[in-house]
This record gives C-alpha cells, structure tokens and sequence, in this order.
C-alpha cells in the first residue's frame, strides 16, 4: 500500500492529513509540556484553551450570532434525535419532520416516543431519491419546530437551499457542516456528528438559540438538558476532550484553507467532474434526482451488483478505498467531504473509465 | 520542561507512554494500510477488529461471566447515573444509595428525578472522609439494587472490600477499575468513565447482566436504553472509535504487565510509600481515615492553605504536575493510577521531604 490512500468512506472520514500529523504529535507531547494532550485534565489551562478555541473556530466559520451557544455533546445525532423533543416538546405538542431518509426515519421514530412527529412530505416511495422542493410540503400552524436533514448521507441527497419556514428550523447537518455557508438565525437548533466534516467520532456540535435552554421539563435527567451544557460551557462532566480537540484542528485548516466558502466552492468542483463523469454514460446511473444531488455523497449504480461488486474491489486494490453503498440501497458511494482530495476524485474518475472500458 | 513529567491529574490522567507512541503512529497510518485510524469507518473489518479485541480484552482482564455484556458507551459517569434508573426502576421503585461522595451524590440526585433513591447511609457531615463498614447500614427489603462508588477520587476514598447485600450491586468504578480483582457475579451494572484508569475521555465502559436488558419501559428512547447498545455490540450508531481503540491499548498494556491482579500489587506498594511518608509527620495530614484511604487518589494537607500554594507551585516547577485536591475539599491530592509510575511517587515524596525541611 501507498503512504496514503484515498478513503471515500462515509464517516468516519478523511481528515486533512495535516490534522492527522499535529495530532499525531500532540498525543505524545502536548505544547513541549511533557504531557500528552489525552492525558490533560479537562480543567487544566491548557485544554482549556484548547476547547475555547475550537468553539471560536465553529464560532467564526458559521457565523454563529451571539444569541446562540455552540455545544460540545457526546451521544452522537442518535441522542440528538430525542434531546430535541425532550428539551422542546411536551407530551401533547408536535414537531414537523421531512422524512428524506434513515436519518430522519430514525429522528421521527424518537420523537413520537416523545411527543409527537407530523410527517409533512416523505420521499420513501421512490427510495429517498430527492428531497422536496419549496411548496412540496405545509407545516402545521401548531406544530413547533421543521426538522430536516440537509445532507442525506446514505441516499446522496442533499437540500441545495434550506428551507423556509416561519417556525424555527432545526436540522441534522452531520455531513454537510462547514461545506456550505448558512443563516443560523432561522434555526433553533443545528447538530452535527463530527465524524464526517469536522473530526473523529465522538462529538456532536450543537448550536442552540439561547432562549430554547428554558424549555425542558423539570423531569428530565440533568445531562440531557441542554442548559446543563450551555451553563457549564460543555464542561458539566468531563468531555470527550480528544474529539474537540481534533474539531478545533480541523476548523483551523478549513480557516486556513479560505473558511466555509472555499470549501463550499472546492465541494461543487470536485462533486461536479463526479456527476459529469456519472452522466456522460449510460454505464453508471446516479441515484439521486439531478436537482436533489449532494455534494458530499456521490450515489450511483452500475449495470448489475455483479459488477458493482467487481468494481468495489478492482478500486480498492488500486487505493480507492470505501466505495461500497449503504446496505440499505446497495451500489456505490464515493464520500467526499471537505477534506477529501480533488485528486482523489480525478483518480476515481480515470478509474470509472478503465473499469467501463474493460467491462461494457 | 523534561520529556515527560509525572501528571498526578485526577482524570483524565497519566497513560502508559507505549499507549500514547502507538496511538501517535496508528492516528496517521493504522496498520500501514495507508489510513489514519480515527479516519476508518467504524463498520471497516480493520475497526470491528480493534472493538473486538477491546471488548474481549475488557473480559478476560476483569474475568466477565458469560451472561454479562461489555458495551462500549458515550455521555460519561454522569448519564449512567440516569440511565440506571431509568432501565431498571419504575417511577414507585426505589434503588439503595450509599453516599459517599460528590459522584455518589450526583447519581443519587437522578435517581430521585426519576424514581426514588434510598440513601442508606452518608459519610457527608465527616467531609466524606470515609467508606462504610459492612453493618453501618441496612438495604430496604424493596429495593432493587444497592448503588456505591468503589473509589471517591475526590475524597480520596475507597471501599477496601465490596458490599454484602442480598440485592444486587451496582458500582461506579470509573476510578478503580482494573486496579482490582472483583467477583462480578455479585452486580448487575458497573461501569466506568475510562479517562481515569482505561483510556482517554470519551468512552463509558458498562458490564451488565444480561437478563437486566429487557428491564427498560417502552417509553425510553432508544439510545437510553441498554439493550439497543447490547443487541448491535456497541455499533448501534458511530461509537468513540479513538476512545475505544485506546482502551484497547490500555488493557493490552495491563495484560502485558501481569494483568489485574499484578496493578493491585503494584498500586498497592506505590500508595504504601505515599501513606507512610504522610504518616512519617505531622507536617502532612491524610483526609481519608486510614481503614477507608484509596490507593489511586492520595488527598493530604499541609498546615495551611498558603503554604498548600507553595507546595502545588514549586512541586509543579519540578516536574510534578496536578497535585491540586478538588475545589470542594481543596488541599493536595496526588493521584496514582495503573498507568503513574512508582518513580514518580518516590520524586514526590522526595520532594514533600525536602518541602517540609524548607518550610516548618
């Protein structure tokens, strides 16, 4: 194997292998302290430092208004999935949920233990292919919040504008954060998983409008409030210090690298000579509808699974590795998040065309 | 600064350095297989490898029975002091609680959010300056476990030998874990925040008996509840794979070192040299009575708060780092983990010798 190969794995995901260095030394010996950084105490001036700076990277690269609290949360999007209604819904109010795939799915099925989830538009039917458009769906005048999903990591759908609402949105942006520029003023709350735009698994970013912190119910446990974090500046308990850290390197290089919207314009270059590749033939189908398309997960097909199979494997040989599709659809996905390398993409590119040659 | 100091941090503390060096390799290359470790997905054969290996190191070091699973979670101590409860007592049940400490404190809090908490006894109006014997306390006849704290890392505190009870126990051994031999046929949940004795920050490690699973009432969601970790092998959703992996590392390094029953010998002599030198003088005083003193977390005083500044300051310039006790009891307090070497408590009490020459 080469020194490094090209993983288009879904999330966990590549980070930018300058992130993998400093890690790499900071993990023995943390600032020449003689300590490494997994061994610092959470409360110690050193780490401190270290986790304010990463929530005033996420901070500066979103734009984050003043009126919101930026969270460090472990639990992954699943607990975010019932915090939300925990800490927004009573038992007898509702939440409107767009169903565009498993995540979401799984979003509905935890409000509706909670409280209770109106479906307003659901693309299963047609194997969550798109994402609805504006019109496409109503949300109930008694209904508190829209949830949705932007980027549909499995599907390859992705919403291209947010939509609009005059009720709070909230939305799952695990596999889009930091690859688009967003008005966080229209949301109550967004979260992310880190593991697939902003580091390791491990930690969820929660960014909450500060007057959603008084809402929850006084029977719900102390560390699935909201505000127990945002008091405690997500140091209520000790915190999964290496994720935040990692999240504060990453946000470095996206700064770095021109901040949110260079990345916003490198995701549609590399996305773009994907998709183009996808449809100047007949060999490879994508499964996402054109106007739905992420620019993280590229979905798409090949003639039968036989092949797929053939294909997942003859790429993996040659370093293009983690293209096998989510059990749930099948085919191939190539993952290619912020960090992913634009060569990569002409690699599998090249790749596509070896492959279609000797195959069709 | 040296290359490495001796880090007396209470936790996330001291990790043996053959951990950190192969973790400083495996973040940027896992295996030579061209890919950092935290950038492989958690469902790749190489990470399910590294969970695996985990897990059963976990077993055999701490000689898990067959019918108890070992499940890798998120959230800390803390969100088990609500999930106990919460899968196991119904809102008219109630758990037994030995208050010994801020950590038993905090579960006992929950609990009572949840169901009710008996607290059998408390050790509070003495500063928590001791563990009960067995007989100081009596569990209701309806309750459903009897809940302790093995070690109060705070306090400095520990129960030598486990309580007796015809209920069931369940132990927070976030801070001794693997530092001793227990029969576990006797509990039906322990766990384990791992940044103290097992790994990084970011990892909970529960044992629970299997016919407890099915406890949880259908209105728990899912990420609350046991058994949705137990029934997919901690894979239900992305787990802290860098935590995990440390853990990994960590037992592997116990077992390479004689196991469990070796650390109890070796913490044992490491916390002998530290009591005796305490006991050696008057200028020291130890906060734990002597029948109840932990052998992880060693809290002492010196004859005034100023002269305890001194002695954290110019410990701290010498390369002794994290001697600071807890803002609640203040003080001095060294802790001593699996992984702190025996060097690093004779350089302290080196140090402590020369302090008191100095300064009485």
């Amino acid at each position: 194997m080469p020194d490094r190969i090209y993983n288009f794995s879904p999330g966990p995901a590549t980070l930018p292998q300058e992130v993998l260095k400093q890690a790499s030394k900071d993990i023995v010996n943390f600032n020449d302290k003689g300590i490494g950084l997994i061994e610092l105490s959470h409360r110690s001036k050193e780490f401190m430092a270290v986790a304010d700076e990463a929530e005033s990277l996420v901070r500066e690269l979103l734009e984050v208004p003043d009126n919101y609290k930026v969270l460090f949360l472990q639990g992954g999007a699943s607990t975010q999935f019932a915090m939300i209604p925990m800490n927004l819904l009573g038992a007898d109010q509702k939440g409107t949920y767009l169903n565009t795939g498993t995540w979401a799915k799984k979003a509905i099925k935890e409000a509706n233990i909670i409280a209770q989830a109106d479906v307003a538009y659901s693309s299963e039917d047609t194997t969550f292919n798109h994402v609805p458009a504006q019109g496409d769906y109503s949300v109930a005048d008694d209904s508190e919040y829209l949830y949705f999903v932007t980027n549909n990591t499995i599907y390859g759908t992705q919403f291209k504008d947010m939509p609009v609402s005059d009720k709070m949105l909230i939305a799952d942006m695990s596999s889009d954060i930091l690859s688009r520029k967003i008005d966080i003023s229209k949301f109550g709350i967004i979260f992310a998983g880190a593991q697939k735009n902003m580091g390791p698994a491990g930690v969820t970013v929660v960014i909450i409008r500060e007057d959603l912190l008084d809402r929850a119910p006084e029977t719900l446990p102390t560390m699935l409030r909201y505000k127990t974090h945002a008091d405690k500046g997500s140091m209520f308990n000790t915190p999964p210090c290496f994720a935040i850290y990692c999240v504060g390197l990453v946000c470095k290089w996206v700064k770095a690298n021109g901040g949110v919207e260079a990345m916003a314009k490198m995701d549609a270059e590399k996305a773009a000579i994907l998709y183009d590749m996808i449809d100047s033939t007949d060999f490879y189908k994508g499964h996402a509808q054109q106007d739905s398309r992420s620019l993280m997960n590229v979905t798409f097909n090949l003639p039968s699974p036989e092949l797929e199979t053939q294909f997942i494997a003859e790429a993996a040989a040659q370093g293009l590795d983690g293209l096998k599709g989510h059990r749930s659809i099948g085919g191939c996905r190539a993952s290619i998040y912020n960090a992913f390398p634009k060569q990569g993409v002409l690699d599998l590119v090249a790749f596509m065309q070896e492959f279609e040659k000797n195959n069709s």
